[in-house]
């Protein structure tokens, strides 16, 4: 990985996490923050602000804490700069009829990212009283050190080459340090001539031809947006279906879509050699690292192909891994030791493994939030409730636990796995998907046996605890199943719904029913909505 | 309304409610009905098989009982004929960039409708043991009179002119007799110049220009649908807006995007006078009234237009209205005077008034069912928390009460008014909105105080009682809202759902947001989703 010395005026990055220099802000931070308390001492530093961080430091400071906030890139994280902004701006403009690729690079550029400069996140973080500071921060002893009735101490070193200084948080530490994306090693590739799609996002004109290495979300999403703008992709994939993730179905349509769209889907694959001319490696008048005209790859299967780029959509992993409990609280050795969590350090967002989703991260901001200015904890994170959607056409939408998932919850927990039931429909022998030629699954998960807590409340009978569609609006479909999920709404409760006619939604009745009247379980004794 | 003398291969309807001569199914269904029961009797005797009278009569029938099912027209009723069905197969085709009218009319004749044959529906119903006669029914003394412990005696006249025959139902009488067109009187308006919707589904081909008077669902439809094949259209409204039963929000910005699509929109008016020429009035070879171009239309504010046809879109109503209560039974005549209502008799659907939608019916027909199996009442209808779809794009959803319903029902209650919030959100400025260039809303009703009943399960603080959607995919987005409505979430759990970014019904979140924490109340002290 490479720190490539970019001008502060062309802040375009060339690889994760390269340090983005970043505009002072109109306002001094640091210098604020160094006023507010003369003895560096804050009752809360948060650090790294992507949307969770940025939202956890908002809402202490709102909530009268004092609060300092560090990071050394960008104010608002990957989500807007680089990841679920501006990759949705390209499916959305790749659908049109005109697509441009110049048009939505100028969009994503001026509209979406202001340059990626965010001045504007900035000035919207200090507007709700928090301090905040462009750079490195460093907790003593490490993330999962000394606990917070000493305080914890944080060394910031500011990206302006200013004096490292050293904060006291009084009261707790946030850590937010979000993912990086997982280069696979491939013999012969080397990183000039590779992208990321921070890469992709940046580019101002594309390839003609594109090799993607991940056949995820991010590689699925990115092959179908570039396919719709003209560029030739390969997808090679090394497992045996896209979103390997995801139910079979999902992968199956998917691909299948891809195909019909031009796209080279290969599973099975990997690349195993690589000849890249010297003219493929240069850097461009930004300093970044690039590479020009074809390279050739040998795949593992023997095949050959040549093409202009190869973008690396092979996962992401946390910067720095740790375990939390439900409220977020990090278990770390004091925790251990002492049977109680650390009350002081908190961790959220793609660090925690709880779904590298900025919804996961901002729910997760909430419930730290809630906690520290209530001082209780009243909600937990519903861990196993997140859902997620890919949003490729069709869209791939999920949320809560798999098949397999509960099976091994159900075990884990002592209970009888024979307790999980699935129920399967085929969207387009709906009413609506046979108007509409859909082609689409939807997945119900449900377990038998209500807990012993949803007994004491009156419900009895089944519950859903997860949910997958395949399909046109399947990610807006999903609403309905979180709703489900999240909230335990008994089966008994979900087989009376009248659902609107012809909706695809109306197709979750027909899984329900499926289940049968010993799954189901009786209704509740509740009386009319009045 | 005339009654052509149809051939009887050609069963085209020209209005509502003329008889459709039906072909005689291959097994012959009143000679089996008579075999089943000598005396003629029966346990239940369901008349009319719109969705909810063929679920209702298969779903006795399947349970065991002895069941006569009757209907003078089509098995399976206006929406799969004339309705839902064809009028959602337009819209897909209208929105295809290929689109064409000769293809959607043959897929309707062909795929949807077997040229408006229901050999394949009436097979069907007598798969599941019921009995089945293409006729008329009359229930002595009226849909209001004896109680079923005496029997209740049924007349049924078939179609195909054999005799009347009486016929016994011992346990109960479902009626679903549905409803008709609302024909307004046009001073000059000759009824050989006006379509209806059946009009439209079974026209071969299309006027070159089209007068749809009224702006409701059906004439909103219709509109888009028609103005997507080329049709000049003008849409011609009494009241103020669009779609008058939905929210401001929802008829204004489908009126925007009907006149973007070149739909001359026109409200505050109605027809004044009508000059049709002789050329306007004359028969097909089928027999159908139609009209070849063009009339003249003066409209009440003075304007006058010309087109090809008028299209009547001004409502349907019931053709034989009862009440019922909350499990479908007839609150008649001799209910009032017990103060009990009588269990024998049963009526679903349009006639109802309980929302004149397919999936009301088959509600009420789960319902009706449940209680005469199990004898019992398991389960309410949820009149209150009904969803409806109008699949214009935009799209236009509601579930539940309006905000003015909710205040109306919470004084009916005897309950403070001032307990309903309402919260809206722009949909164009949520993240998902604003990357797919969205306009649209969300509003949402909630009531501040939970029933006694909610207090007793535990649950606290504000439900949603009703909402709406206005936007792309709005009709999949209610399913969250429905689900809420229906099962009375707490908004205290709604607030916490992480859901999905960016979906477009992560909207809710946000709406919810602005509710505050008075109105949310205190979580329930449920532990995590395990």
């Amino acid at each position: 990985m490479t720190s490539p010395s970019t001008p502060a005026s062309t802040p375009v990055p060339t690889s994760i996490p390269a340090p983005i220099p970043a505009p002072i802000p109109t306002r001094d931070p640091l210098s604020a923050a160094t006023s507010l308390a003369a003895p560096r001492t804050v009752d809360a530093v948060v650090i790294g602000l992507g949307p969770g961080g940025e939202d956890v430091a908002a809402r202490l400071a709102r909530g009268g804490w004092s609060v300092l906030a560090v990071d050394e890139h960008l104010v608002g994280g990957e989500c807007p700069y680089y990841g679920c902004i501006p990759s949705k701006m390209m499916l959305h403009e790749s659908r049109r009829a005109d697509a441009s690729w110049a048009r939505v690079a100028q969009r994503i550029r001026e509209e979406a990212t202001d340059q990626w400069d965010d001045r504007v996140a900035v000035e919207r973080l200090l507007g709700t009283g928090a301090d905040f500071v462009h750079g490195r921060a460093e907790i003593e002893g490490g993330p999962a050190a000394a606990p917070v009735s000493e305080g914890t101490r944080v060394t910031v070193t500011p990206n302006d080459g200013g004096a490292a200084q050293t904060w006291t948080a009084r009261r707790a530490v946030v850590l937010n340090t979000g993912s990086e994306s997982v280069r696979i090693p491939v013999r012969g590739l080397p990183e000039a001539v590779t992208w990321t799609h921070r890469d992709v996002v940046t580019a101002e004109t594309l390839p003609d031809s594109l090799a993607i290495v991940g056949g995820g979300p991010v590689g699925c999403e990115l092959a179908q947006a570039l396919a719709g703008f003209g560029v030739r992709v390969s997808l090679l994939v090394r497992g045996d279906r896209l979103l390997s993730g995801e139910t079979p179905e999902a992968g199956e349509l998917v691909a299948e879509r891809f195909r019909a769209e031009g796209i080279d889907v290969r599973t099975g694959t990997e690349i195993r050699d690589v000849q890249a001319g010297e003219a493929s490696r240069y850097e461009t008048s930004h300093g970044i690292p690039a590479s020009a005209g074809p390279v050739d790859l040998e795949l593992t299967t023997g095949d050959r192909i040549t093409v202009d780029r190869v973008l690396l959509a092979t996962g992401r992993a946390p910067r720095d891994p740790v375990e939390v409990d439900d409220w977020s609280r990090v278990l770390d050795g004091a925790a251990t030791e002492g049977g109680q969590p650390v009350r002081g350090r908190y961790a959220i967002g793609d660090m925690t493994g709880a779904g590298p989703f900025t919804h996961t991260s901002m729910a997760q901001a909430a419930v730290v939030a809630d906690q520290l200015l209530a001082g209780a904890s009243p909600h937990p994170l519903p861990r196993q409730a997140v859902p997620r959607v890919t949003y490729t056409d069709p869209e791939v939408a999920a949320v809560g636990l798999s098949e397999g998932q509960a099976r091994k919850a159900a075990e884990q927990q002592g209970r009888d796995a024979s307790e999980v039931h699935v129920a399967r429909v085929d969207l387009g022998a709906s009413s609506r998907g046979w108007i509409d030629e859909v082609r689409g699954h939807l997945t119900l998960v449900a377990r038998a046996e209500g807990t012993a807590e949803e007994k004491g409340t009156g419900a009895r009978g089944g519950v859903l605890v997860g949910a997958a569609v395949v399909g046109p609006h399947a990610g807006e479909i999903l609403g309905a199943l979180t709703v489900a999920v999240h909230a335990r709404v008994p089966l008994a409760e979900l087989v009376r719904i009248p659902w609107a006619y012809p909706t695809l939604h109306r197709s979750i009745g027909d899984a329900i029913a499926q289940f049968g009247s010993e799954v189901i379980g009786a209704a509740s004794a509740a009386g009319p909505a009045s």
